[in-house]
């Protein structure tokens, strides 16, 4: 068929064809046999599909995200994706296995064999993410290797701990140690100089935290790969780009990511698509961007057979309508059209989840409910708590020592004070950390088992009896987001899977999470704040200044709790 | 060390740094221990190089060649090629196959673990080269595999026989399939359209034979990686590089190579250096000319930690005086210096050469010594035969049937009509093909065991007598070059290794070929005409329009004896 002595099964017919070898555009009939591009030039085809007009590219490649973050099983956030061109995934499920350790792997890459597209795995490096915290799982590197000969697995994900890689810590260098010669995904924000230079000396490859021009070039230069990350949260695109641009140096050691992407903004703007569409706008060639979404990254990650429209490569195409707006008009994995303009979303049939990743809240340290007793918080004689004041559109916090409203020598949540308190909720130990939280503006109580990395559960609120009652809530439906306020449900969104993922159409969700936004905005919460993006990285104890774990309020800053 | 907390082993201080990452030439210090290099910076060392007013670029990479094709062991190839600053070789030993078989890349690979530079090997895909030879060994998928996985291998040998892989042929697609995921070479002049789409289909992946400007657009458009050839027959750099540079696609997917390229011309021009040197001087930016020779040829090859100068890479560097000239001032492999500018070339302490690849020349069938009848060649009776004519400065030749002198119904040498026999000297069998070559233009006897790719003993002569004395000198010493004249041998080049190469030192290998040379001029040969290289093509049944082998004269276009 590639020498067109017998029709082809599928030709796309007449396509301007983007060549990622040469980076030109070129007219040409691609043809494909069992899912795989068998010729470029002139074809005929049992079937034959018209793309005058229209441009042909290779699938988009996220180089890097986190399925979790979707709150989507992986079939449902593939759906999802497929419509803006995305055709590949290269994950790190590090939140579940926070949860459920080795267990939520498996069930990850099981996902992975049964998707209309294709989804690989980096093994979380980091679980749990630093040693002040503690999960429901400890990945070491023994553990990780039975995972690392799997088909869809890749390599090491982010290596987040980068002052221990520096440091030299035994149990992560025995981890870069058993991933050697295979790809290790770097996160190291504003690392510099000699320490980053030992850092890429570990072997770690990628980057995709910059968010400073200088930085960006600096980790070209120590000869990391740079992904381009454009989330829901972060994004450095423009940052990156402007500094690229300016260097002269080419966009070849780049490639695109979300990282964190929800639902609402995918189907806004577009997965990597938006990426693309972005670069363009910047200047970039699209030719170039568009290698950027493909073949860069499958150089990079070593995935042969992938990013490219050309004999022996996978018939993952996208059809455009306009190259320079990245408007899709149909898209194709293995040579199989999973989506064209105008249709729905598809409602993907999902694999079983089993018994192990559901029912992971447990909160009871001895089978009995929490009482009301555990949530009371003592103020010191002084009268004076360390508090976290929230900073409106930021994830930093900032520690302020300040005098706190207070009853009976407890602290009374009041003005814009409000409690907070993260349950261990993997291993029913019972403990409890509580503190102080200033800047939410929330009257009435929200609480969620998201919470990075160990995904304990977090509540915050005014009234201790609402606070009870969300942690109720949670525990009644295997983890999620809830509302509550004056002794009343206001709205849950159950979390079922590891209290991280819902296993209902993602419709239903986005209805739900809109419609608790606006429940936000009615409890006093300002438009800068969403209380559960907010209370996700509250429990982090690797950003400044201050967090709140299941043993207390951390100082950052100084290493310690408080 | 990365971290510059204590001095690293050796630190080039001050240099211009090649980032081969961005392009960049970048003032810095390069810090190397152990032999990798790491971290670029300012460092300090307990050994300094003062590298003011120098460039520093990653060691030099040959994508493709034939050790045997210098007559040179490994190790004193590479002692040849270091001064120039190539610091890797991947090597194609299908040569020593055809007359060893895995014995024969055994030896290679055994070399290869212990020079100063970097040999990879490539294992030969053609063995016997095509269906109409039969050297010493065949290598079939099963043979190949049993030395896939040694560390020195890195895929599959050049593909020569492209229209086998066209035609579907059940043995060669039982070696690509053994080398599925693995690197797999190309060979295909002129190659186009489907077959060319066909043959990257089948997993090949680079092609080093373009000598054609449009042919080599064709290639990259199709994700071949093209290397360029600058060796001493095959001149393709500039061909190549204009048509790159005229169509404007960058150089990304370039490597270079010599394929073959003898020791007279290393020392005269350089190695890899010399394509570097008409790369700069055809416009090629020197930092892409040299990622050329480096990185790109280690991408392509997958070669992890090689061709960069970074944390985590080999400590491989070229210390230049010049960057635009490629002026070699000092070459290091793994941080250690192996050559400095003014020094002689070393004489290397070889391995050991097993008595498998020791006479390797067995040209008597039933131990006797050939006899004179069998070099007689009858005529037919109207005295017309094939002749093989020879053409200035082409390896092909034409096929001319013309009426040839005889004495007693016998070919007998006069004019410019020689007698050619080709002995099969692997087996014992005694087999002999006679012929008719015009245009040599000698008066006196030539033999060489050195006969692509079957590697037969070939002789030819004006005299039956002086043609048997040749075979029996080169049965004397196991094979090499023999110049012989009214019975006496005027001069002898001994290659005992497999018939192929010497276990002498270059020099003395230069001077002899240097007085065989002139000596062939005495002969009658013309300029245009070197009688050993000429004879070495003289057997191989693919290329126009006619060839002798073991077992007669074949007609390449008709594809048969004739």
């Amino acid at each position: 068929m590639a020498q067109a002595k017998r029709p082809a099964q599928t030709v796309f017919r007449g396509a301007e064809v983007l060549n990622v070898f040469t980076g030109e555009w070129l007219k040409g009939d691609v043809a494909v046999s069992d899912g795989v591009i068998v010729g470029v030039g002139r074809y005929e085809g049992e079937e034959e599909i018209d793309c005058r007009g229209k441009a042909l590219v290779p699938g988009f490649i996220d180089a890097h995200l986190h399925v979790e973050s979707s709150m989507l099983t992986p079939e449902a956030l593939a759906a999802e994706v497929l419509p803006s061109g995305t055709t590949a995934l290269i994950a790190d499920p590090h939140e579940i296995a926070n949860v459920c350790g080795l267990p939520g792997l498996r069930y990850m890459l099981d996902a992975a064999r049964a998707l209309p597209l294709s989804l690989f795995v980096m093994l979380p490096s980091c679980v749990p993410a630093t040693k002040w915290e503690q999960g429901g799982a400890v990945l070491d590197a023994a553990s990780l290797s039975t995972l690392r000969d799997d088909p869809q697995v890749l390599g090491l994900g982010e290596v987040m701990d980068y002052p221990a890689v520096c440091a030299g810590d035994p149990g992560l260098l025995a981890k870069l140690e058993a991933f050697s010669g295979r790809m290790i995904d770097g996160h190291a924000p504003m690392l510099s100089g000699g320490g980053l230079q030992a850092y890429r000396l570990a072997g770690i490859e990628t980057d995709h935290e910059c968010s400073d021009g200088l930085e960006t070039l600096e980790k070209l230069r120590a000869g990391f790969a740079v992904l381009v990350r454009e989330g829901s949260a972060a994004h450095n695109l423009e940052t990156i780009l402007t500094a690229v641009q300016a260097a002269g140096i080419g966009t070849g050691r780049l490639a695109f990511c979300t990282d964190d992407k929800h639902i609402e903004d995918i189907r806004r703007e577009g997965h990597i698509r938006h990426n693309i569409r972005r670069a363009i706008a910047l200047g970039i060639p699209a030719a170039d961007a568009y290698r950027m979404a493909s073949w860069n990254a499958a150089r990079i990650y070593g995935l042969r057979g992938y990013g490219a429209i050309g004999p022996a490569y996978r018939a993952d195409l996208v059809l455009l309508n306009d190259k320079q707006e990245a408007a899709v008009h149909a898209v194709y994995t293995s040579g199989i059209r999973r989506w064209t303009e105008g249709e729905p979303i598809p409602s993907p049939a999902g694999i079983p989840i089993s018994a192990e990743l559901r029912g992971t809240v447990h909160v009871r340290p001895s089978g009995q409910p929490r009482n009301i007793r555990s949530l009371a918080l003592p103020v010191p004689p002084d009268g004076v708590m360390p508090v976290i004041e929230l900073i409106p559109r930021q994830i930093n916090t900032r520690r302020r020592d300040l005098p706190v409203p207070q009853r009976d020598g407890f602290f009374a949540a009041g003005g814009d004070f409000l409690k907070a308190a993260v349950l261990e909720r993997h291993h029913a130990t019972g403990r409890i950390g509580l503190g102080v939280v200033k800047g939410l503006g929330l009257r009435g109580t929200a609480a969620s088992t998201v919470a990075h990395d160990s995904h304990n559960l977090i509540v915050l609120g005014d009234r201790d009896e609402d606070m009870l009652l969300a942690v109720q809530e949670l525990e009644r439906c295997g983890g999620g987001y809830t509302l509550v306020r004056d002794g009343r449900v206001l709205a849950t969104l159950p979390l079922p899977v590891a209290g991280l993922m819902t296993d209902r159409p993602a419709d239903e969700v986005n209805s739900l999470l809109r419609r608790m936004s606006a429940l936000s905005r009615e409890l006093g919460v300002p438009e800068w704040h969403d209380p559960f993006q907010t209370m996700s990285f509250l429990s982090l104890p690797v950003i400044p200044e201050l967090r709140l774990t299941d043993r207390g309020v951390f100082d950052v800053g100084e290493q310690r709790y408080l």
